[in-house]
């Protein structure tokens, strides 16, 4: 793979290295990993890359690489750039040929995505969101539940994601993270709702199969100052009649990465909670609360799409990485079968693409659209 | 005490004596329990009532019981009867000169609630409202701690109070309990909203000492059939530019009664979950998590109103009855200091009175016009 | 009940105290609340005793008691001394006819347990031991689903109890309850042994209905000064090929009263708290753990035995006092039933007596014995 | 790397390539990964090896690589052989000059560790013993705390492995891993605590820096047929007169991977679960309890020794992968520094070693000495 951004000290391009790695798929052929090029090439340096394969653009890489015999340029590239910067080197990759990974929220404007989803639907390569929380394998148990009709009727989603370390203006006291998170020009048109928002609208998606078809947000800029929403509430209609709450925030002081999520049916739901990743909560109207837990020996009660992005038995936690990891490694899969034309299981095929990333891109401008509203239901439109 | 409803086979009655005869303050000295003539008086009998206490209305009771000399008649009423008869016997009760305790919600209208108001202040009687989970010693913590200015300026309020009893159409399957609480005539303008929203909006009044100013509700009826919202999701505006969420659901199928408050001010914030009633999470923003516990020996750490409301040391677990006992204990502290003419200390007037059994009743009111609503916020009004 | 001990500050009498009002079917009705004449009558005063019926000492209580008419005198006493003062008032009652609760560990030696257990067999009265622990309505359904064969035989048990209230040296530091129980001229030859490893060793043999055969111990007398064990670790040998291990500690600074039991057979086993006592876990070797709550709705998976010790519905914690209240309340409605010439059920007759005091204070012997030998195994004997 | 064993289907093998490759620094160059010629080939293929570095025994690996261009040649051995197959292999990789990784328990034999020890001694060589536990930030925390005395003088060390998939004869029902875990030939002289006991002593040893100075063991072989210990109790005795009980089974069913260890010392102590690993439980005697975890943004509270061996910031769990990863990391970063003549830091070199493998060794003689005697108590000896 090829990474655009990711640099020394950048936060989210070490994840993705270490989830590319984990399973001995993903090698790291080449990268831009800065635009400051003495960053470049001294991150390049320190994660072993060959002198000439240490690009100091996005342009550069893709064309160069470009250039290269077929089974020596890199297969796909993975842009962890900040938001404003993925919409031009994906197209980029796309245009020549690359397949792309992209962190979420997909581009910067609802218009970037659809451009994006008319472009992979063109070339029919593949685009890759990592949207990491839908790789658990107790997110895909749950998912598994849902789509199999285990509580009936799903009646409510209520899913949370609450952190803390926005309490402070720490965007002026010297972080990156936070500076261009909260910085309307490098993050769009939200903040929290953007950041962690997306996530929690996804995963209330994925688990349930239900769409979002309304909803009511109070958006709020908590920590004065600031330039974007840093916290918001929002009540939720779903398709089949479904309805729930969602809450995004970062300033619930204290919190560190608490996403949470519970859906009902009409004979009873699950719970998971992000931060206990490996156990599923599954409780019965009629009957004892029942623990799910990754890896576990029972494999005839878990299903396929689970136990798949398992490594390790029962006990033996994973984590975050992990999650990650099954993203890569499952589109990983994905792109081996393109190359010897067999076809890729439903498993294999089970990591958010394109799609999710359009809808994910809508979410922000409706929910922020209904944050200025004085009209109670904003129709969810994409 | 004389107990108004509550015969054998009632739910609440039963816990209100247990909750009474804990502290060996309060005796049963006569009741009109059922308005079944032989309910009442079987009722009576098992209770180990005289026979001439045991009577067969509330008027009766109230009457004969005036008649007694001073030492010898009962000293307060308690009314544990389905909403829609709260009032008349609370006002008969005050009309001659009895304290009265009663359950939630404390009338079946706001208008009934005023005037309830208007005869205890009038009256100088005291009015005791069961909001039982104000009870709790880490509640009450919660609440000292929050007085103190300990987190800062309160921002956020997560309060949800999920049930899942009323998954079904139980109020037509013989359940007595959910035919009246589901049932408009008996129970009033709300169900769940009634019934559980308004324990969770007393929980977050009296923790942070903050009003609810503005809110927006969406109130649903999720199981066919049924008269009365039996669900809800609420963003909540507060004073001092809090702003929430609450939750209200009897049809989150397997849960039992979940009830549950997050508050987060500048520095830090709680978590308690009734559930688990003697934890109270203390999140911070610069430093570990603490897990404070009721009856512990590290005193200075907990107040006052915590410690006083333990009856035993730490990891002696107290429950749901003790925290019921602590609002008749307090109760009964208050009274014995007016039968000997000394001032109650803050601590024993820590009970819900009348002023918030007409904030509960207001609370009904506003949050279903919120629900009918198409706008988006709809002011708190009394 | 007449009360001996437990005047004002003593911390088990008012626990006995609330756990016996608590169903509305036992009053206090005398007390020999203290050998100091003057805590005697304060206590009795503020107890709301009548003057008559405030004894100074409990030879005097019993006999005037006897003296009264049958419909006035006491029905019981409750002896709640430190252990050297069980033995006197206890054979006393029973010479007088009284039935008899008493606190753990039922004796000061195992010689006068069995004494008492001859006059009990002798007379066919009732004697009570408040070993709290299986009064809890989840330590019963586990040992109803141990009596069914649930989890195939019983291979392992691993009970322990962990407080640090002893991690100083407080019986110097003015601690009266930490005086006497470390004194062996009030407590006995052991000390945390006999506090709460006799809790510990009763709650295993209780739920899995197999008794202790050998046991290894290692004492300890951790806080220097100290004059009885204050902690220990003892390997265990049951009957029917069982085996297990018992910690008993009051220097584990930090816990509070952490008693956790684990039994597992050959299909699955269960985990208990003391600390979280509604939640039984039920871990299975092939399928997923399920929770069980005490006051739940899926009744039909609950033993009667656990739901007729729930006061509440599920949701509602109940705690020490609660499963206390049920020591006494199994006893009470036992004694009702010799009143009334009906037959207790087993559920009734569900409460430690005089074989289980005989056992606990065979259990310090051996213990100790233990704890002084070289050979790795002490059989057990009585 | 060169890998010795762990070809396809081996469960260990797998879990090393993942920990290794998860940061970029390690790749696997070579193997001779079964005693099966067609599993080896195979599984080289499947791993991406060239053909030419798929070996088909060790001694034709070290050989061969050893015959390459010093930038060519592997860098180090990973052993992940059953405990038989350990020694051979190591021994020829220390003469032949390269380092070693090498799977719990370290040999077969005391006599064997003890030779490994002096090689490694003779020649300089770095020897890494995948002690996963050891490598969770939290442990390191807890190691910190009690490194600096933060709770005064240690007392009671209690130590917890259970599992339960050796329930069943599973060695007779095709698992290949319960066939060689319980076979003597393969395994040992010891089976549970071989392969877990080792790993609960190590713990407690490296946390607590006091060393296990005598013990007294039960011993049990629980499930009929099998020829190994299954199960098994231990009182321990450590350096300083601290105390302790250690817990090892495989027959708990409906046990995953419950590894739990507590320390107490004077003012407090620490909790820690495999199960949950980014949490540390921190109590204390005076005021309460803390929680800790992995990653938090309150650096300050958290020692070098755990922030290194994070990845991830606060809320994004770390697993089983990342502390096995950890000590790669180490070991890694260890012989960089070699490479280029800097000096490791402690955090470094903070991994185990070839002494804490003696020791591991010596723990099974010890043990299996003491379950065979009829003295109480067995001394330790290397």
């Amino acid at each position: 793979m090829g990474m655009i951004g990711g640099g020394k000290d950048a936060f989210i391009g070490a994840i993705h290295r270490h989830a590319a790695f984990m399973d001995g798929l993903i090698e790291l052929a080449c990268g831009a990993l800065s635009i400051q090029p003495e960053i470049a090439r001294e991150s390049g340096k320190q994660l072993f890359l060959p002198q000439d394969r240490i690009y100091l653009t996005f342009e550069e890489m893709i064309a160069k690489e470009k250039a290269l015999p077929e089974d020596k340029r890199m297969d796909f590239v993975t842009i962890v750039t900040p938001n404003f910067a993925h919409f031009a080197p994906a197209m980029l990759a796309l245009e020549n040929g690359f397949h792309v990974v992209i962190e979420k929220p997909m581009t910067f404007t609802l218009e970037e995505a659809m451009q994006l989803k008319r472009k992979v639907d063109a070339t029919g390569l593949v685009l890759c969101l990592t949207h990491t929380y839908s790789g658990y394998p107790m997110v895909k148990q749950a998912r598994a539940m849902m789509r199999e009709g285990t509580f009936g009727k799903i009646r409510k989603i209520y899913v949370e994601y609450a952190q803390g370390w926005l309490s402070r203006l720490s965007e002026r006291e010297g972080n990156a993270q936070a500076a261009w998170r909260t910085d309307p020009k490098r993050s769009g048109k939200a903040g929290a709702m953007g950041d962690i928002g997306t996530h929690a609208a996804h995963l209330a998606e994925y688990i349930t199969g239900l769409k979002i078809t309304k909803l009511c947000a109070a958006l709020n800029t908590v920590v004065e100052g600031r330039h974007l929403d840093d916290d918001g509430g929002v009540l939720l209609g779903f398709e089949q009649e479904a309805t729930g709450v969602l809450i995004a925030t970062q300033v619930a002081a204290g919190e560190e990465n608490n996403l949470t999520i519970r859906v009902y049916g009409e004979k009873g739901g699950i719970e998971w909670k992000q931060q206990e990743p490996n156990t599923l909560l599954v409780k019965w109207l009629d009957k004892p609360m029942e623990v799910l837990r990754a890896g576990s020996n029972y494999t005839s009660a878990l299903s396929s799409f689970a136990t798949r992005n398992c490594r390790t038995p029962g006990g033996h936690p994973e984590g975050y990485l992990e999650a990650f990891g099954n993203i890569y490694h499952n589109f990983a899969q994905t792109l081996m079968c393109r190359l010897d034309g067999s076809r890729p299981t439903p498993e294999m095929l089970d990591f958010p693409g394109v799609d999710e990333g359009v809808r994910g891109m809508a979410f922000i401008d409706n929910v922020v659209a209904s944050g200025q509203s004085d009209e109670k239901w904003t129709t969810f439109s994409v």
